[in-house]
């Protein structure tokens, strides 16, 4: 079943907002078993909304619209969707009950403008909104060739229209059209490029069954693999792809570091909770970028003390008391001294696990020996203290990411031994 | 003049991409003068992308495409054109030249792939790739009324296109649209929020001269006002633009801390070079995102000396020296307390400034006295230290990011006395 994705707003055709709505609604959509086949950027004027209705209808069986549905007089699209269907709004009390509830838990009075959100065309059935005032659009229409066509209107505001994506148009659409079972299951790896990885389980993808994919999701660092099966029996379906995942997890044990969701700040949050272990960082090139992550989990304050950001080499020497001797002669971003500032940390914190850093961020301060790039990560533990050398680009923002990716992947390896 | 902007590609429709290019291509286009009426994403599909560009003409003066053209066998864009404008593939000497030099760098041998590459529609201009093996090309079509509809095609890798973009498409348009000239001046306002500061300019906004625009460009705790003056004479809309800019600081001249591309972690620098002063940070709730920002400046390490992210209150006693009296007394999230960790980073880091945080990021730990979102902030100079108390939301991540842009507002105002 096709899709086509209709975002309307001013806002996004001036550069000013990037349309993470259209990827959002896209990923969801594919999740549940439907194709997206365009996705049609306009703006606020009554002629091009119309004309972008009557082209996706001559080629999508769903059309979902983002947008142009607030309480200001340049939101037009309720109008146009009126016209379109060659019907008119009427007051619908239940919406409006919905805006006063609203209005009432913000302390302010129902505007009226804020009344004619409670208008609704004749011809829909209202999406409730939970989190704004703006009801969603269900329309069905009847094609000229017998069946109907779909359309929603929901609001472009990024968390009321997934809300409204997530509890009513997403089941209502599965139910309306039958679609069969879909079980994803994503399985997260780390510290393989995804060309090698593709070699390593190509005998394995070959093999697998027509009804389930596999999917290569790359990001920086991270190479996450999506398993979808498809069928008429859910049960089933999950017992096979499972067993497919227990086959990949046989082949590639070292790279794997977790499923969907989780990241590794929550991975290896959950691991030292488990152990009632503590964690403390001494950063240099991450600068407390790997002190931001690991407290970027709620409830991190449990089992992380803190880091020391030794930025400058007095900091270093004179703080995390790192040799003069060492500095001068290995450098800062060497094996010996990244892994003093570990035991200096462990010891400074009181801490069990400590992460300890030291880079060329780059642009500058790059030798022929240790070029813009080059970064030191230690891992220090009750029972010791192990250091590796890594070369990353030339670029400051990713040597940064992609140190504190590592440094995280080391520390999970540390806590599962 | 009017621009449609195509994106091909599959990633972009499954949601694994967000689509950045069209977001970023907008802003460069309405910065130049040129209005973009629709944006519009599609697959690789031969029909589906010709039926999007014989629509497009209908509408636009300007089609530019992005996407589709990289060397293998899905990317049929090229093919495409062709059978678009009737036209067939040549051998372009010159542009095997490109791909050739580009493989040379890379120690590569150009394959039979790549070499498809340097074959162009014959109709086409081909545009230089300075960093990628795929060419641009530019394309005129004589429209039925008179006139000419522009139709470019560029690679969909966001660096490729941006720099053929910036390089060549942007030029060329110009050119061959004789667009007026347009100037651009972004004042950058941190500490009032969006209706209060168009409360504040109201008067000055409705004298703006016609010719003179004005964008509120709001995002989470900075608004951005954007001057966009066009007209016949250069140097006429610099000066006038300029005289509004110069009346709209002396309105509201505690809010202004830079213009344009500026960010405050690069102002907090530029001032600190200027003084010849050092900075260090004692941060708990923003935990490590403070020095984050103030590194991800190249040569940050001239000025910056480092972090004590006291995450823990034992870490707060025992390395920074907290009071054990002030913690029991007045809690962590207090004036005494934070006031007492400036002065401490102080002498620890021997730091001229010092920024400190504080607070509560939730989502637990809030109390009825200090709820989610309470934070303090200290700042501590060589003459002074003063620390300020703020109440942001409930959301732990705009916590950490409210905190740490208001922590680098106040050293900037303590930077300029």
């Amino acid at each position: 079943m096709d899709v086509e994705i209709i975002n309307i707003g001013d806002e996004l055709l001036i550069g000013q907002v990037i349309n993470t709505n259209a990827s959002w609604m896209a990923e969801q959509l594919n999740l549940s078993g439907f194709r997206v086949s365009q996705v049609t950027v306009i703006s606020d004027q009554k002629e091009h909304i119309l004309n972008s209705l009557i082209m996706a209808e001559q080629r999508a069986g769903i059309v979902l619209i983002s947008g142009g549905i607030g309480p200001t007089r340049d939101d037009i699209t309720k109008h146009t969707l009126c016209e379109f269907f060659g019907t008119r709004l009427v007051f619908n009390e239940e919406a409006y009950h919905d805006v006063e509830t609203i209005f009432a838990r913000r302390g302010y009075k129902v505007t009226e403008l804020n009344r004619q959100q409670a208008e609704l065309p004749e011809n829909c059935i209202g999406l409730p909104n939970k989190v704004g005032t703006a009801r969603g659009m269900w329309f069905e229409k009847e094609r000229k060739g017998g069946g109907k066509t779909i359309f929603v209107s929901m609001p472009g505001v990024p968390f009321e229209m997934k809300a409204m994506m997530t509890e009513h148009v997403i089941p209502r659409i599965k139910e309306t059209f039958h679609t069969p079972a879909i079980y994803h299951k994503t399985i997260l790896t780390t510290g393989i490029g995804e060309s090698f990885l593709a070699a390593r389980i190509e005998e394995w993808e070959n093999g697998l069954p027509e009804h389930i994919k596999l999917a290569y999701l790359p990001q920086p660092g991270i190479v996450r693999l999506r398993l979808t099966g498809t069928g008429k029996m859910e049960q089933l379906i999950h017992q096979q792809v499972d067993a497919e995942v227990a086959r990949l997890e046989s082949l590639i044990p070292d790279y794997i570091y977790g499923y969907d969701d989780d990241t590794l700040e929550n991975i290896i949050g959950r691991l030292l909770k488990q152990k009632q272990a503590t964690l403390a960082t001494a950063e240099s090139c991450t600068a407390g970028y790997i002190a931001h992550l690991i407290t970027s989990i709620p409830g991190s304050s449990g089992y992380y003390k803190g880091s020391m950001v030794a930025y400058a080499n007095d900091i270093k020497q004179r703080i995390l008391g790192i040799n003069s001797s060492s500095l001068e002669q290995y450098g800062a971003v060497s094996k010996e001294v990244v892994t003093e500032m570990a035991i200096a940390a462990q010891t400074m914190f009181d801490a069990d696990y400590v992460i300890a850093t030291s880079g060329v961020a780059g642009p500058d301060g790059g030798t022929a020996d240790k070029p813009v790039g080059t970064t030191w990560i230690a891992i220090a533990s009750p029972n010791e203290v192990y250091a590796k050398k890594f070369s990353f680009g030339d670029s400051r923002d990713r040597n940064i990411r992609r140190t504190a990716l590592q440094a995280l992947s080391m520390l999970r390896k540390t806590l599962i031994i």
